[in-house]
Parts: structure tokens; C-alpha cells; sequence
């Protein structure tokens, strides 16, 4: 059960000028499912993306890599869930090329024009022969209202769909920005990987994107966890087609913060769905640090929390378990870290002031905001200006038992 | 249930000359159990010592760092169950300090001579009453051949008491190894420290005893995770009362190898005792790091493996899950790895080649080395020389069950 959470409405999502997108069952896995999604974009469209730092990045990454960083134009991503065609050397490399030579055939582009994402099960081959037959029906549903169908084309084991969309002016002009991301569900293990796609019609110069789409990451999907493991697709692209018109948005122009702004109101609840989806999450965990020496030993310290079995289930538990929470803080490898500044708050209620049990805590207290399915950690560490923020769910006997079921 | 693991017959746990046991029943947490141990020492023992890396130390640590590193002789260990002192402040270090003085009182030394140890809940102040009071029938039990009931006494949430003991002659001499842990079971949460003490009538120099403990506890206790969560109060204790005899060994000595060979000998299964009895344990599973570029990033492949949670919950379904190991590994942060010179074995399988699925792998011979309750996993990373061996456990419901469940 996601916590809080519901698939978009399909009128919410609205559609970004210069963006269609098209879906099809191509029976990659299973068969009577959507499974294959194509989104196309106008000429002149500009894209940016970052993508998983595992060492095994599966191949249509591998390939997502060369194709942006030849610099081509993109005119089209292709997306199929049920295999993640990775670990499988240079037969996937040739399928995830093959995946864009076809696509590029159908829409008219060059093959180094496509981008190609794939989910789902590794260390096994790409059915090719399949995504090439059912991508004529892709291409015939093509359409700029398709958001919420594309959003379902993606999933794997995430319950619901996930969307978010903001309409904002920015410089006097009406600027949309849509995004559709799947999580890290495990029904049928092996499928831990995390894809997002936000677009928009604003008009963006290619810097200015790259910077975006690090800056956006860094507050919103490299903010999420479920247990620590990073999946060897991990994909997030950031669209920008111009359609809303006027002059090329630049990192020096004064609209650039608006549009950060905007489209981390797309990415931050993207990212957020995420953890809400978590393999058998029962509550959502905001991790807040502050007063850190600097955002790397912050970041260390909210992941370490987020990411211990021990506090994890106690979360599950809905039990204050402070020491637990206070050997992840102690764990997280901060260097002379001085307990006795350590500071930590469950919801409003203080539970360890300067590294021991707050004189003011009492058991009920603790009980009363562990309750709710919605918690937030805040730790203070007193070193310093720095801090973050981090999204994690707790860690149930469904998460055990969705990972421990045999790949079916 | 432990993975092939029962407690010791205590008539295999041999005395070691110069060392003598007492326990007794002090109500600390639970009434009608033992849970205080003392260990007394013959004049001119040796005593080294490693202690948690946490920055979150329990007073006890900060105690025993303190009197190590003075230099004072030891002749005493006082240890309790049942409560962590940590997260305790002053009055903490107060209370660990009075249960020296108690100590040092009782048995006629400094209470600088004397370590304190305390394993069990954090956050919880000790009650020191209960201890001084239960520690003259801890001193009126001493005995030479109280191995058995010591590691009984400082269990926590451990389904089986661990010890292990060796003979062996070393420079024409008969030298015993009689060693006790307590390992990482939660039934009662917070509960998560390891404490070890190994003792050995060698006479062993100052500085090789130094040297000893921390060689010993490389390849033994830093290799065992259950979790991957540091606990505040881990201990790990050498003890030579140089009894048996002979000259000092010195690092230099010829003796130095055979007696490190000896104390492993004993430290290696205890340690691995820890994971068979880690929390919700259904398997005992060794990850093998081989060809590694270094020591360091050996022994981060094998705790990224160890301690992933898809990992683990693969193990507990027996599921030759190629693809978790796969991410694991890329997971692990080895620079430049090239994924084509990777290759793993499940027991005598090879699973992945050059970095894919191996071409003789067929599911039938995956399912076939999964299904015992132990099993051996063995990466080669084609990069160097370097290597490590890490145990684990797998994960179960029972570990959700056991760390889920109130503090009660």
C-alpha cells in the first residue's frame, strides 16, 4: 500500500507543447500489458539527463551516454519495462541500438536521435524482435494528452502511476511542466530501477539544462532511498522543447531560479512518490540534518538513518527507538563528531538533547509522533551551516516478503 | 535459530592459567537471569583491546580506552547485560567508573586496573546499586573453569552462548586459547553489540599483543555483518597472563606467526559464530572477494554484498537472484571497474563471466547451491592481488519480527 498516495488524475497532467507520447503491449514479459512507451519531441527540442553511478550501467544507459554526448539533437525516447537489458554485454549493447534505429525509422530521425530506456528483470536479453513489432502501434497512438498512459507504460512493480504537473509564469509567459517517473517496487524482483522523464515547453539554452537537470537530482531523486541500492538503470531526463517561445533561458538569466523552482515543484513529489511506493512501505520518513560542516557529511548522516534495518523497522514498529537513532548518527563516519551537540527531534517533540535522552522527553510523547504514516527526523549536528533533506519508508515484513518471493 | 551453531560443551572450554570467572544474577534489566561476569586476572597479565568505531562510544569504552591507555596493568573485567550505558553522559562515565572503583575494591587493585564493559539497551542510565551490590557473589564464584557460565552471563538477545578454546604448542610449549562472545541478536532491541574476550596463557610483549588483537580482529570480528549497523559498545579483548611460561613473543619472535595462527584459531569462529546467530538467521553465507586492486575495495565488494538488503532476502528464499549480485557489486564504488572482467561463483557454480550471465549457467545448477544453509559466494574482480572473506547471515521475516517488536 503507497502511503498517501494515488495515481494521477489524467486531466492533471497537462500536456507540454512539442511533447507526444504513444504506448503499446509489446509482451516484453507478460503479455496483456502496456509495457513499451515512446515519447516524441519536436525539432529543436533540448535534453539533459543523468543516470545511475553503478559500475554495471545496463546497456541502453551505456547508450543514453553516447547519444547526449555526441551532442545530437533528440527527437525521441523509447521505454520498455520487463527487462532491463543489462549485464548483457555487447548482444544488449546491439538491442538497445537496434531499439533506436527502429524508432528512428518510424518518426523519420537519425537512430542517434533516440534515446532507449529499459526496466525490469537483469541478465537477460532484450526481446528485440518484440519492442520492433509493437513500435508501429506506439508511434499510431502518439498524442500530447497521453501523460497518464505513459506513466502506467512504465511501471513494473510500483502500485500506482506516478505524474505531477505545475503550470507558472515565468518571465511573463505561461510555462508547463509535466513529469512521469516509476520507483523501486520489487514484485517481480530484479525490477529496483528508478526512471524519470519531466518536460517542458519552455525555451532552455543546453548549459543552462545540463545545470538543471544536476541541480533538480540533487534535491529531489538523489534524495530518495529504500534500502540503499542503486539500481543499474537509474535514469532521470529533463526535456525542455521551447514551445512556450521567447528568449533561450540561461544559467545568468534572471528566470533560471524560477524555472529550478518549477520544475523541482514536478521533481521534489515525483521523487517523494517514489519512497511513498517503497517495497512494502507503510510510512513516509522525512530525514531532515542540519547545522552539518558541509553537505557531503549531511548527506551521510540522513542516509545513514535512513537506510539502517534497525531504524527502519523500529519505524515500521511505530516505536520511538532513540538508540537506534543515535547509533546511526554515531555510525555515519563524521569525523571528531562532539555527541554532546547532537540534537534530535521526532516530529515536534525533542528526544535527544546534546547526545543523551532530552530531560523534557517522555515515552508518550515519543509514542504520540511515532503514530501517523508520516514522520519527520530532524537531527541537528552543531558543527556547522550545512544540511539536507532525504525520503525514505520503513521496512516491513512485506518487504521481506515481495523480495523473497522467487522471480516469477 | 542458529545456523549450525550450539553452545559450547563446557568441558571444551579449557582453562587458561592466570584467568578466573565469576557471574551472578544482578536484576539489571530481567530479574532471575545472570547478567553481570567478572573476570579476574593473575598478576602481570597483558591486556590489548579494539573498541566500536561509533562516535556515539558507550561510557564503558571511553572508560576501557582511557585505562588501556594509561599503561596501568589489568586485572580485572567487570561486565553487564542488560543495559548499553551509552547516550548516558557524565553520569554514565560516573557509573562505569563506580563499577571499577566496586571491582578494584572487592579484588584489591586501582580501579584504573580494571575495564568495564555493558552491553544492552542505550539511552538507559545504569543502575550501578544493583551491580555493587551483586558483585560480592560474583567474586565468591570465581573459578578457573567458568568459560561456559561467563558466556552465558553476558548474552543478551543470542539464542546460543558462543566460546571456543584451542591447545596447541608454540616454541615447545603448550599454549591454550579459550575465547567467549556475545554477538547481534535482537529480541530486545538496542541490543545490537559485540563483545569478545579471548585469553592465552602465552607470554606475550606489550607491543605484539597491540599488534595481535588488531591483526586478529581484521580477519575475524571486522569481517562478520549482520546488518551493516555499528554498535556503540563493540569490545574486542585480548588477554595474556603469560602463565604457560618461556619468553616474551615479540613481533620478531618466531613464536609470533603460531600464536596469531592460535588466537585465530579461536577469534575466527566466534566471529562466525555471531552471524550464525544473527537476528532471524535461516543461512550462513561467505562472500570471498578475490583479484581485487586492494585490500579496501576487496572488503567493500564483500560488505556491499553482505550487506544489501535484495541480497540478503535472496538468500533467505534460496533465489540464485544473478542480477542483485550483479548490482551489489557495481554498487560497491570501485573506480574504473571493468564489468567484462568480473566473475562469481554460487558454491562450485560460475553464475556471471566477463561481467553476463555465464554460458554454462543454467537455473537448475543456481537453485542446486542455494538451497543448503550455507552457502559461499566468490567474486573475482580481475584487477590485482587483494582479497577478504566476510560472513553474514540472510534476511528473514524473522529479522522484521525480532527488530520490529516494542522494547519490551
Amino acid at each position: 500500500m503507497p502511503v498517501n498516495l494515488v495515481a494521477p488524475d489524467p486531466a492533471a497532467l497537462y500536456p507540454v507543447a512539442g511533447v507526444e507520447l504513444g504506448f503499446a503491449e509489446a509482451g516484453i514479459r507478460k503479455a496483456h500489458r502496456r509495457d513499451l512507451m515512446l515519447m516524441h519531441l519536436a525539432p529543436g527540442t533540448r535534453v539533459a539527463g543523468v543516470f545511475t553511478q553503478n559500475s554495471f550501467a545496463a546497456a541502453p544507459v551505456q547508450v543514453c551516454r553516447r547519444h547526449l554526448g555526441a551532442g545530437a539533437a533528440i527527437r525521441a525516447l523509447v521505454v520498455n519495462a520487463g527487462n532491463a537489458n543489462c549485464g548483457t554485454g555487447e548482444r544488449g549493447l546491439k538491442a538497445a541500438e537496434a531499439s533506436c534505429a527502429a524508432v528512428a525509422k518510424l518518426v523519420g530521425c537519425a537512430s542517434t536521435e533516440v534515446l532507449p530506456f529499459s526496466t525490469g528483470v537483469i541478465l537477460e536479453h532484450l526481446p528485440i524482435d518484440r519492442i520492433e513489432a509493437a513500435l508501429p502501434r506506439c508511434v499510431a497512438s502518439l498524442g500530447a494528452d497521453h501523460w497518464a498512459d505513459a506513466a502506467a507504460a512504465i511501471m513494473t512493480t510500483d502500485t500506482v502511476s506516478k505524474g505531477v504537473s505545475v503550470r507558472q509564469s515565468i518571465g511573463g509567459r505561461n510555462v508547463t511542466v509535466t513529469g512521469i517517473a516509476k520507483g523501486v517496487g520489487m514484485l517481480q524482483p530484479n525490477m529496483a530501477t528508478m526512471l524519470a522523464y519531466v518536460a517542458t515547453d519552455a525555451a532552455v539554452a543546453a548549459d543552462a539544462l545540463h545545470q538543471l537537470v544536476r541541480q533538480v537530482a540533487d534535491v529531489s531523486f538523489n534524495r530518495v532511498t529504500v534500502d540503499g541500492d542503486t539500481s543499474t538503470n537509474d535514469s532521470f531526463i529533463l526535456i525542455a522543447t521551447g514551445a512556450a517561445g521567447g528568449a533561450e533561458i540561461t544559467v545568468d538569466h534572471p528566470d533560471f531560479a524560477a524555472l529550478r523552482s518549477a520544475v523541482e515543484r514536478v521533481a521534489i513529489p515525483l521523487a517523494q512518490a517514489i519512497a511513498r511506493d517503497g517495497e512494502g512501505a507503510t510510512k513516509f520518513i522525512t530525514v531532515q540534518v542540519e547545522a552539518a560542516a558541509d553537505a557531503d557529511e549531511a548527506l551521510r548522516v540522513a542516509r545513514g538513518i535512513a537506510n539502517s534495518p534497525l531504524v527502519k523497522t523500529a519505524f515500521f514498529a511505530s516505536d520511538p527507538n532513540l538508540g537506534r537513532l543515535l547509533m546511526a548518527i554515531g555510525n555515519a563516519g563524521v569525523p571528531d563528531l562532539d555527541t554532546s551537540r547532537v540534537n534530535l527531534w521526532l516530529g515536534d517533540v525533542q528526544v535527544i538533547e546534546s547526545g543523551g535522552r532530552a530531560a523534557s522527553y517522555v515515552e508518550a510523547d515519543g509514542a504520540r509522533v511515532m503514530a501517523p504514516d508520516e514522520i519527520t527526523v530532524r537531527v541537528s549536528l552543531g558543527r556547522g551551516g550545512a544540511g539536507t533533506t532525504v525520503w525514505t519508508c520503513d521496512f516491513s515484513y512485506d518487504y521481506v516478503k515481495i523480495n523473497a518471493e522467487y522471480r516469477t
